[in-house]
């Protein structure tokens, strides 16, 4: 036996199911944001990891299809980032690898700009567009995070590939989440 | 019940712990790159994913961590690339979401550049030094993969977070295992 390890198992904490239940179609831009921004400052006081949250929706209905918070630090595993959780579990849910393999479309609606590896991420996830509440700059003023070497024009990258860019979309919510974090002590990595 | 997934799991072959057994220590870059290009053309063959191959190894004993191969479409997961594969798996084994937080050192080999996703994972993944087989135009001109928007000068965008980078080792023979893929039909996505 030499040691390696040939499967990995990426969860949500608990309370995720909680928070998403019952709440009907997500049929605007900010009910969609109000949820991601809720999963991450559900998150940060429930310590299960950092302050991002993200989730994907149909398009056409609101409807949501998966939900992803920050993992890393609780998973040791440095890919658990917000969005990739939520493209994985939309993924699994849906049985595809490409999310727009179908007749319908998603959304990614994440309660921070992504970060270097998630915005290659958006690529092949397959979603159609992208809502995004707190800026690069509120992650960098906020707290230690950093994003790492993204395009210069990341968004023109996306939207040349058909995925729509929405900013701003609860910007002020998502950055108490972020300031909540850093006061309450989170970890930086 | 709304449906929710909140949980995935990420496995590897079954015959990947037969092709890294019994090779006792990978000290030279060829040794580890012929291990990452092997794990590519037996995901060929096997047909248990797309072309790519990657490995981590502990830099100065050569030690084998973790093995990735691509299973992007068996497991219905855009993130399952090679590199992130390997990155979870060394990370599940050693206990830390950051392999750089300790005394060892750690290198990536991979059989092909990395996209756009991978490149952004390969600085939080904590790995010091990223050894590379084929390049992006191999991966371009052989297959219908694409990398992705990434970065004008990827590499330096590396090399600026202290990663060290080196490219063409056995890129033919990382071209030849693209080139088979091809010819044996495999999926394009």
């Amino acid at each position: 036996m030499n040691g390696l390890v040939t499967s990995v198992n990426l969860t949500l904490p608990a309370w995720v199911e909680d928070a998403a239940y019952g709440e009907g179609l997500y049929r605007t831009d900010d009910a969609k944001m109000r949820l991601a921004v809720e999963l991450a400052r559900r998150n940060v006081e429930a310590r299960t990891g950092g302050p991002f949250g993200a989730a994907i929706f149909e398009a056409a209905t609101g409807e949501l299809i998966s939900a992803g918070v920050n993992r890393v630090v609780p998973l040791n595993n440095s890919t658990a980032h917000a969005e990739m959780m939520a493209f994985m579990l939309a993924q699994v849910r849906l049985g595809k690898f490409r999310l727009d393999g179908g007749v319908h479309a998603f959304v990614l609606a994440t309660s921070a700009q992504p970060c270097a590896m998630c915005y290659g991420g958006v690529v092949w996830a397959g979603v159609r567009r992208m809502i995004v509440a707190a800026r690069k700059e509120d992650v960098e003023t906020h707290t230690h995070f950093d994003e790492g070497p993204m395009p210069e024009d990341w968004a023109a990258g996306l939207r040349a590939r058909g995925i729509e860019v929405t900013l701003d979309v609860l910007r002020a919510d998502a950055v108490e989440v972020l300031k909540e974090y850093t006061r309450l002590g989170g970890a930086d990595y």
